[in-house]
């Protein structure tokens, strides 16, 4: 599919993360109005609270729009999802005799705060990247037990804290946790020492369903895809996480990008998971391609310095995709519903820049990163700002997700002083 | 405390399990009309939606009541639960001059439908009783590493699935999943053959926090507890739980009572944590009596059969307390919400008959039970019904919770039939 062209002239250039292929959905404000949805065309944001106001869209009886969250009009179900689409790119071609309707509407881009774009119900996170599980898993086992014996066989998952996913720029305060160092006898309560980063994409679960669903039908449930960083603190990980797995670790922030990139926009890219080294079983199989060619990068900027790409890597590199990560999900009848998010797991490519955690990029802090400032990082330093990016590059477009920022605040002195 | 007499006859018997002292927050429904508030007074329940409509409760200027929830009026905070108390003491106590303008607003208990209590916003569960974390680690890593190096030190727990929370009466579907016998070369997706029970209790958090809080405030934001039923797939369980921890396998259903029994009502019953074999960190010694003296029992009864009792045990037995839990679970940052739902984890005592699983009292399906009925178990068949019960036996009267029931139904046929 080529380049579909705006009048928003902004939207039609190669490069522009936002052109007429992708109107991703995020919840805006501008200086003193309450945030409300809006979807982005090249440097703008078209406030839908307004253009449902106007008469422009009409979905539903009831306001989709004038709501700080998506997940209202997830509810009203696949083929509104799809008449949303066709509409907004009626109105945004170029040609369309509503432009005169629709051009006040328009707020730049650099003129609104970003919000986070829907409510998350719960959130899964998985272990679905070979590469990452392997070199994980090579660490802390050694290269022959690297991967666990149900990991070909299933999408390895835990549930994570719904409560502490922030949107892109929401700054993360190092953890205070319990750590327990190889020559102390006892653990002691004391900050994060390696604070690190997981490079993921987010699915967002856009329909409720109450048992068992398939792998197509999970696809179908999808809404859309996110850029995700699962910030993880390794040492209090390492000490807390057997039997149970991960829990205070993981629970300090996950930030995401502030755009849902709809499945719809990602057709274009889909791609087929890598071979098989077990079949699956056949509620897990592929029903199709299911995964996305999206290009993705990392960059770590110390304060007040410049960023150096740390990881370049691919959301095809995983093994699972969202949608059979999904279908498992409902396995055991673990009713799921509107607003749900789903990590994809670490994705890390078979190259070492291509690895999307610290962990794996300084070989468990053995083989410590140089930077482009000549900084050297094991683990992330306090001021130290991560950035992560996505790209879908089509036939002379680009579909971009927005940055998924976040800044390492220093630990509290004293977390329980008031 | 003695006896506080209610002029609900009902209410001043011994073995009443809803007297005056007690109070209890459930949400119920009649026939043809909607779920609301209510609480529970001998063998009645008191429209709360009805009671504030009467203007005989006057707490805030929105309606708290007229809900199919608590979590509004959790949300007014500790001022305005400890006011809600001494109202309703005062207009049920024997001798009110109210009297006239409540009696019509009561419900008999057996004609009304019990929903849940509440809204949950996220379920943690936690292994945080000794002796079932001992029996458990003996059976899978012997005796000499029963407890893993961790848990003296730390209130262990995962993230379940606040959508698979039930509330009692609500019947239980035996999952399927993939599972792994240790003669097969492969897993095979299948009904689970292991199906079992966990008796805890769930603490409900009724205050929002944002950081890490202390042992004593988060006792203060602790609102009330309920009985609670883990159900545990533990075939699945074991292929899947290496190495993230459980996740379909406890995400089929979790059973609570239908009645939130406040904190305020347990008072009189509160206790020592066991001694400690490590002193606790700082941050999670104990503030305070923190545990509370409440025997607990489960039944089993298969269908159609009388019930056995299979466990007695007592809420005591644990090692750490709900509130160190809660703190714990804020240690990392990570924000706390009203509605959150922790389990305490499976409660054992020492002996045999104490034990709150069927993993533990069959000794993993080595030692069959033997019913009253002359049937034996390993785990639960289909058709059998589980029921928990819990009592604090106070002088002259019992704090009840109302029974924790389900019934195990037998795995769908063919999950993916539309």
């Amino acid at each position: 599919m080529p380049l579909m062209k705006s009048w928003v002239a902004s939207a039609n250039s190669a490069d522009c993360p936002f052109p007429l292929n992708n109107l991703p959905y995020g919840v805006f404000s501008t200086e003193g109005e309450d945030p409300r949805c809006g979807v982005a065309i090249g440097e703008m944001v078209l406030d839908m609270a307004a253009a449902e106001e106007e008469g422009l869209i009409e979905l539903a009886d009831e306001p989709l729009f004038d709501l700080p969250f998506w997940n209202v009009l997830m509810e009203e179900g696949p083929a509104v999802w799809a008449a949303l689409r066709a509409r907004l790119t009626a109105l945004l071609a170029e040609g369309t005799k509503e432009r005169d309707r629709v051009e006040p509407l328009l707020v730049p881009l650099a003129e609104v705060t970003l919000h986070m774009p829907f409510m998350v119900s719960e959130y899964t996170d998985f272990y679905a990247g070979r590469h990452h599980a392997t070199n994980v898993g090579t660490m802390f086992r050694g290269a022959e037990n690297a991967l666990p014996p149900n990991w070909l066989h299933l999408p390895i998952g835990y549930n994570g804290r719904a409560s502490s996913v922030v949107v892109s720029g929401t700054p993360v305060r190092r953890p205070w946790g319990q750590l327990k160092s190889a020559d102390h006898a006892l653990p002691a309560f004391l900050p994060c020492r390696r604070f690190d980063l997981e490079l993921e994409m987010g699915a967002i679960v856009g329909a409720d369903s109450d048992g068992p669903i398939t792998v197509a039908e999970a696809d179908a449930n999808i809404f859309g895809y996110v850029l995700l960083n699962d910030w993880s603190a390794r040492d209090i990980q390492a000490w807390e996480y057997q039997p149970l797995g991960p829990f205070q670790a993981k629970a300090t922030a996950t930030s995401i990008s502030p755009w849902i990139v709809t499945k719809a926009a990602l057709e274009p890219f889909r791609t087929d998971t890598p071979p098989r080294e077990f079949e699956l079983l056949d509620h897990l199989k592929d029903a199709g391609p299911m995964l996305y060619d999206i290009d993705l990068a990392v960059t770590l900027a110390p304060e007040g310095k410049p960023a150096t790409t740390i990881a370049r890597t691919n959301y095809k590199e995983m093994y699972y995709s969202s949608a059979q990560q999904l279908a498992h999900h409902t396995t055991s009848g673990c009713p799921m519903n509107v607003g749900d998010l789903l990590g994809s797991g670490t994705i890390s490519g078979a190259g070492k820049e291509e690895r999307g955690s610290l962990l794996e990029l300084s070989w468990g802090g053995k083989e410590p990163l140089t930077l482009d400032t000549g900084e050297t990082r094991s683990f992330l330093q306090d001021g130290d700002t991560l950035t992560l990016t996505g790209a879908a590059r089509g036939d002379g477009y680009t579909i971009g997700f927005g940055d998924c920022t976040g800044t390492v605040l220093p630990a509290l002195e004293n977390p329980y002083a008031r």
